[in-house]
């Protein structure tokens, strides 16, 4: 029994898609045809998920951006959540960590109150940071294990005889998924790393942000991303996705991005599977 | 030119002070008395602050509990904020860490938006992570090195190199004060890495929090975790400040525990200086 995972893998097949949309809406970039509504962002965010449900697994939405926008932030974050269509898996990013009482807090926000079906969780506190989210066999938490970003260099390559720590997370995480809910986070610009943790854990869930603006290579993320079955890599794409034009065609900019990415995805995938 | 440190040794000299009271407040632990309030955690807060203002040398912030409150959660956060004496620190205990760009997001909220003079922030991520934090000398960047809970010992402690990994994050910490405004978290149920910690880093702030609930030696951390000059270490306690008394006197008890511990704390201080 793998609620989480054998979710996801429903999810993906039934959507034929790996692709997932992130949805990190800047205030200052979106175009001058939703300035104007009543809640531009929501406005955008609305049209961009009208625009790309139907290529989509998943949306993963960005908790940062909606904390930047002050006391509105965190209605406009719910509301956003609410446009999600039914059978599309919404993950709250939030990468939060903290001791256990207070990672109390933090899941019974992301899960329990804005109703997220996964969160992302930094590992960096250890296993009760992480316990209060893996406790609901249904919702997902992918563990930062080694992340997209330049920084990434700093620490989670160190290794401890012989093993960097993001595959000591890696381990972890395989030891604490007794509920079959736990999922990691790796780098599209870390092919190499990410065929070698494929190969460590086989059956979990990865998601993998950084292609697009990152740079990250899409057919060395789908073809080391996915399991053994061609599937539980998700693969997300946000600014390539959202600010594919910056005109009033944006929606229609942002469907054709995403559809592109959906066939280009699965097409590794075929030959990958 | 330390503009944060300089700051914080400026406000503990003044203050007579090493404490830090931290602000968990929990809708589910508040008094009967308070709980009739058109607004209890914020009552709550407002006679904790009023009561205990004369003893600290900051307030930690969790957010974690305030965004469990929903959509209430963010405006509650600025309007606790607000209850704190000019001359105090307000420390945000978010915990963050992400990509560059997550982080100017997050750096913004809480910097920018909501006025905090400190967070806490993950490392995990590396430097594009911290930087955003960093850019203004004034702000206070709270790295988590070694924490004080159980799971710090899933990867804190794994060493390259001969090197744990709670000390790699000591020494990216040092090479990225060039503004004067990094400070570390280091759990007080770690003396003995607090001493050490301590000796690689004579000169940074420590945010110390795990003394109270969480079983902490004070005398070690206080001993410890001071530079030279007795300073520049920040004592937290929360649950043994908020919680001194259930009942209507609580306040009064919050007071009673702040200033025993402020006054045990400068007692170690002196012998320790």
């Amino acid at each position: 029994m793998n609620p989480f995972a054998d979710r996801l893998r429903a999810i993906q097949a039934a959507r034929n898609s790996l692709l997932c949309v992130g949805l990190d809406t800047d205030v200052k970039k979106l175009p001058a045809s939703v300035r104007d509504a009543a809640d531009p962002v929501h406005e955008f965010n609305r049209r961009i998920v009208e625009a790309t449900a139907d290529v989509v697994a998943a949306y993963k939405i960005n908790l940062a951006f909606y904390e930047a926008m002050g006391d509105r932030g965190w209605p406009a974050l719910r509301r956003t959540i609410a446009l999600v269509p039914e059978g599309i898996l919404v993950i709250g990013d939030a990468k939060r960590g903290d001791i256990g009482n207070t990672a109390e807090m933090y899941a019974a926000s992301l899960r329990d109150d804005l109703k997220f079906g996964a969160s992302t969780v930094n590992p960096y506190m250890g296993s009760d940071a992480v316990e209060p989210f893996l406790r609901d066999p249904s919702h997902g938490v992918f563990l930062l294990a080694l992340t997209s970003n330049p920084g990434a260099r700093d620490f989670q390559y160190l290794a401890s005889k012989g093993v960097p720590l993001y595959e000591q997370v890696v381990r972890k995480a395989k030891r604490w998924n007794t509920r079959g809910n736990v999922g990691l986070v790796v780098g599209a610009t870390r092919p190499a790393q990410l065929k070698r943790i494929r190969s460590i854990a086989p059956h979990l869930p990865i998601l993998i942000p950084g292609v697009g603006a990152q740079g990250g290579d899409l057919r060395a993320a789908v073809r080391y991303g996915c399991t053994a079955q061609g599937d539980l890599a998700l693969i997300n794409a946000s600014r390539a996705v959202l600010y594919a034009s910056g005109g009033a065609d944006f929606a229609e900019a942002a469907h054709a991005a995403a559809r592109t990415l959906r066939d280009d995805i699965n097409s590794f995938r075929r030959r990958a599977g």
